[in-house]
């Protein structure tokens, strides 16, 4: 497969030196390494690589869809770690076909990965209150070919969910004990509703709430990501590590 | 939606009470709680209470593909956790119409979570060399309705992969190395292997093998999943945990 | 140095089957390795190894304190872990000649730590209500020689601390919140109060107390062990893992 | 308590606003929030607020051990941290009394942790083989009174131990191996050994001659701590965290 214009590649030198861009005639990407043209990338086979005007070199690729959210998105709000977006989308079970509704959209990281497990027969339906967050959602969904699969919806959650027989309610939002009657509404049996918090004071009114209103299988985990720097007869975790980004609170629909 | 005959269901009690089985007229389920006949479970609707014979009561669900993974299939080896298969999956960015090389495939737990994933247009190829391994992953998917969309090779995947242009090489086997080379072959630019190993013996092995071999984006990281027991007023996580399952290698052919 | 009558001594075998037992003539010491006399082993220096009548083989020690509170100990209670034990000291700088108020006594093992680090010219006020408890903690601390250094206190700590000039005041109670007025008023300038406490709404609540009542350098952490497996070429963390003892607040008085 | 001149005394603003400074007449202390002048301390009570020339409140207290070592002493090297240096001197039952063996003295900072433990009756003797590392070391032991129960030894370790019938021996350098059979022979029956080290490949070769060697209750860990950030109604732990620092290595000789 060759570079087309329109295209979004990722220019990979390093683990620290990675561009994800749109391909566009004319266009120079700008790095501490030099000045790549993406006029002389297009037409090159994936895998190339291509020289800086320092003579540096980058890798061609296409992005994954970690790649393309992580690197690529413009980004107005705090983002979930892929750690806890993975654990999320395996246990509420999504995949090609799903009906999942999400809230908030925030910077549509999220949405982008749950709608590239939808495609291409499922939907998400994505609640956000901040106008200015769905535009930056929607840039950024259309970047990578997804929006097909995602509809924007300028709602408040907590007023109510307007779809039926959906299969996972997603929740990143403060006080998602608001919504767990809407959820439990919206979401057909054995449906899974998983909601993502900072304190563990939140996952506490949560879990109560989902017990009260008669939700079974709760779980409240904890992920902790640790990297390992590997040399040849020296290796060892990272010094430094991201001790807390969230809980993880699931519970299904009988 | 009723259930049929021939309808894997969840029977669910609590946290640590539920049953994964076949629905078959005549055929009986024994629990602590007392017994379940299944013919009185056949037209009821999925979200019901059946009772035991004791009148002890579980909700009737669909089971999710972890429910059905993780409760129902038969087990004949270690078994990979959902914290690690869920990590895995989004690294090697698997959805709807992804192909994917698997080795070993063990009892077929992995493999069913990727064709869950890849199903309907994708299709996973799942390399094994005990044949009795193969006859237990091959009865597990079957139950579960995914064995279309996988391909079960009794072979060893150190001897070489036969497929071509794909994206992403899943490896639970002890000696990865030795199948470097020939996951660079079959994956194309920017594919993505994964390796789960246990000892940190194996990741330095692996991960220089990896570099001198030419993938970029090398990466290892474990998770540690920590749960927690939710009460008013006294939250905490729980005594006792899984403290180590396996580290994670991933990296992406040029 | 040889063993004497009276002697307490640790019998090695490996990290999962030691015995620590007080060396009196006529007494056996049975093991699922058979039966070792104890008259046999006075005068022999330690170090040596004894054999029970089966003819398996023990190393015979001087007890660590370590080995004298965890094997040796009667427990009626639940016990701080090494890990919390040592943090604790070192945040609450115990050394010879520090005065410390502890409660509750409980079996009395962190009482036996403070009074092996503060002897010979500190000393340790013990507060406990449960009468039964502080017989118990009496014969521990005896049995090891450190009774000396320890005043234990039939007494209800919520109701005051007798003492003043206290350099830590260390709480093993659900309610620490309740003795942080009377800690501020036993300390000394500078002075710590220690509190480990399960819960997270239990730390709440103290830190809160703590700050309210002028308390300064408020930290709160939580420690977690990990052991590994060594072996050549094959090395990792154990399978399983104590993922939650407690957390530890601590505190200075301006 | 008043301060006099030539005490080390803790200027206490807040967690990450503190100073450890010597009392000298005409000395100043320039913070961020105005300067200090120390003529005007002495004199005063522990326990007082000082101001800044802009009016800032600074507590004056007495520094514990802690304050002194991580605040105080001028550092040169890499210092190992509390909560492994605290595990470090149970696992080694290090009290009054106590004769330890250490190396490499490095800045001195578990050199004092140890003597402040020790003392009145035990020792220190401390390897270092830098002669610039023990200038450091020996003002920073100065500085807090220590000194008198140090040993500071120019020699490297590993040509040999000169003491013998020791307690502990406590190695905080890359190569333990090299040191094990001195150990040996220095440690009287029962005594540890204890070694921290920060990559797996440096305990496994640890570990390996420790056992080969007739070590007995090998035990290897590390320790994570989690800090957390406590607030009413809003508690979770801090988002970064130190990930790794070292493993810890103990084992005993018979």
């Amino acid at each position: 497969m060759h570079v087309r214009e329109g295209d979004i590649i990722l220019l990979y030198r390093s683990l620290k030196r990675k561009f994800v861009v749109k391909v566009e005639k004319g266009r120079d990407i700008h790095t501490d390494l030099g000045v790549i043209r993406l006029s002389n990338v297009i037409g090159l086979p994936y895998g190339s690589r291509v020289k800086t005007h320092l003579g540096e070199e980058f890798i061609l690729l296409k992005p994954s869809i970690l790649d393309a959210v992580y690197i690529g998105f413009k980004r107005k709000t705090q983002v979930i770690y892929p750690k806890d977006a993975a654990y999320i989308i395996l246990t509420a079970s999504v995949s090609s076909g799903s009906r999942v509704v999400e809230a908030g959209t925030g910077s549509g990281c999220l949405t982008a990965i749950l709608a590239y497990l939808v495609k291409p027969t499922g939907r998400v339906y994505s609640y956000e209150v901040r106008e200015e967050f769905l535009e930056v959602a929607k840039e950024n969904l259309n970047s990578v070919g997804l929006l097909d699969y995602v509809e924007l919806k300028l709602k408040d959650i907590r007023k109510g969910i307007d779809e039926d027989q959906i299969d996972a309610v997603i929740l990143d939002l403060p006080d998602p004990w608001n919504v767990v009657e809407h959820a439990r509404k919206c979401l057909r049996s054995g449906g899974v509703l998983v909601a993502f918090l900072p304190t563990i004071n939140q996952i506490e009114r949560t879990s109560i709430v989902l017990r009260d209103l008669g939700f079974i299988d709760i779980c409240v985990v904890e992920l902790l990501l640790r990297e390992y720097r590997v040399e040849r007869d020296s290796t060892r975790p990272k010094t430094l590590m991201v001790g807390h980004t969230g809980y993880i609170v699931s519970a299904r629909r009988p």
